[in-house]
């Protein structure tokens, strides 16, 4: 067992709130993150997927196609995006970073294990000093 | 003459657009830029000062004078901000990465000089791949 | 269960060396590390928790918090000081990059706990080259 | 239980191919990869090994002994040069970061038990985007 | 006048000799880099221009447009390439960073200047430790 | 002309410190900085030569003998010291990164001269966030 890691890179717009609660009450709680108006980041996204090498192809699986996958169903949905407003998977759910690794997650688990190959974890950077990692359920 | 630089950073959405042209104009032109909903950045900024050094304290100026100057100056207003609508400084201006670092360089260029040193250059960026330096209007 | 991590920065002083050695011993075991004059570095703090999110609050805990912790019970202490004569929790400890990463465990465990998660490695580089990781007695 | 990682580096060249294969089915399957005049890249190799603290040194291992074992078994055979035509432990070796990274902990796990320590990890990153983590037959 | 600074990537294998020396004339002035079975990097690329801000558009230009051009004149033709034997406008060019460097600047300097900019520099980094820049032959 | 750029590393201690004044004074003045049983950093000095390109040898200089010089005059001296007690060419400067990046000045000048190349700049970096470049006299 092998494991190998793609990087790829969004740029998007977020905030933390309730929305039955008031504009004092969510700065009360979450502070800057619950501008009104918005903030953003520029979020690395690691991922990471374990198998055995392919022995004619040297390989586990091409990352060029992991990158693809990444792209089709994470990058292209979330990147120069509003996480609270644009993205599907993310409706109703609070957009901190757990969460958003959390969606992530899910969002590929499946597709990767068509692809032969098992997704073991994601990790996602909100900045260079704060990030989560989250390996499925199980772990 | 030497060159001292500070790095700070800050968490902001923006877009860019300009409000006389349709949605479709906008992206024609923008791309992913234009989102409506906004997208955001992780900036960070370089900004460099020059002058002598005072004999007696070994230093240009006391780099935490310039990190509590900068702060106070830019970050705070930037800072967890939505670039377009909550910025004082950049109210009527596209928040392109050339028109922000502009404005920095006008909020600092003053407060710095009253310190006895002089603002040489601010170096802003918005992605890993993407920087902007502006030395001042006669450069 | 999700992972998530707050990097933190201190500069520091420290040496490698035995009392009961002389310079010459010590400089033959610990190379330029045993210097009796010091040397320091600018060292990288990564802690990462574990927990269950707060559905309510989306996230397992206030990164700010986290920060705000580790700044009390290790930064503050360690930041531009001496490794091996200013820190109480570092009285007789050999200043290895090892045994500094277990005292910031032990000085981290149980506040992260009294927070409602629990502290699951503490990750630290002494330079670009080197870095150390902790999970515990029991990992 | 404690875990240290020593980072090296080397610069190479290599190419992915099968010599059964046309240099036209070669590049179907590699893409770039397979350009037969080669290309190259300056990996990053992060060795991670594990023990005891030795109580009287304070350390599991002199990391400068673990950088010089890492330099004479691995990276003076790899640096400058061909992965392909130029490492005898890479003879009929597909060079892809995998089997690359298994070669290298190959050629370090009896090393570095001899020494007193285990060898725990190895990860090869091939460029910012991409690296491969290996851990052992039996992880 | 502003600068905007785009990053590019490329993988290129290399070597440096002189085809008039023998292997080990060459080996001796060139050390590891003259490997007769080439070695390679991963080169940044960062292409600095220069301009006025478009008032409508608030960019010097748009970096898609500075990216899409330096991808096409230099990095589709060095990436995944023996920049030895594989580029038509290093024929019978050492290649040498500095050489390489000056090489990309007289691909792109023309059709930049056709985008209403101006070619400012072009740093080339062949690892973390090394890089050149060149700002033309009347800098 | 083309400017080259070697980047070296060094770990010391220092503090910032007037003997004539009591630990309070340089305490309200320097911070902790001047904490008397020192700190210290992982200092990256990138150090830049200009010259014209040698056509025979594709480069203005080899990066090896620039290395060379570098480690001989700066870094032996400078590594796993105290900057104010250890240093032959630091007695009785206040150890700024300012006063630092002159007195390494000092040393390169004449030697990278004889080479005959001309010294340009040196970039100190003291932190990640703090860094002082310097060009001489006469800029």
């Amino acid at each position: 067992m092998i494991y190998i890691t793609r990087r790829e890179r969004f740029n998007a717009a977020h905030r933390l709130f309730r929305t039955e609660w008031s504009d004092q009450e969510n700065k009360d709680m979450f502070g800057g993150c619950a501008n009104p108006n918005w903030h953003g980041h520029n979020y690395e996204l690691f991922v990471t997927v374990k198998g055995k090498i392919n022995p004619q192809l040297g390989y586990v699986m091409n990352l060029k196609d992991l990158s693809s996958l990444i792209k089709a169903k994470v990058i292209e949905k979330l990147d120069h995006k509003n996480l609270n407003l644009d993205v599907d998977f993310l409706k109703d759910v609070m957009t901190s970073t757990e969460n958003v690794a959390i969606a992530i997650w899910q969002q590929l688990e499946t597709p990767i294990r068509e692809l032969g190959v098992e997704l073991h974890g994601v990790k996602l950077m909100e900045t260079e000093n704060n990030f989560v990692e989250y390996f499925g359920e199980t772990n």
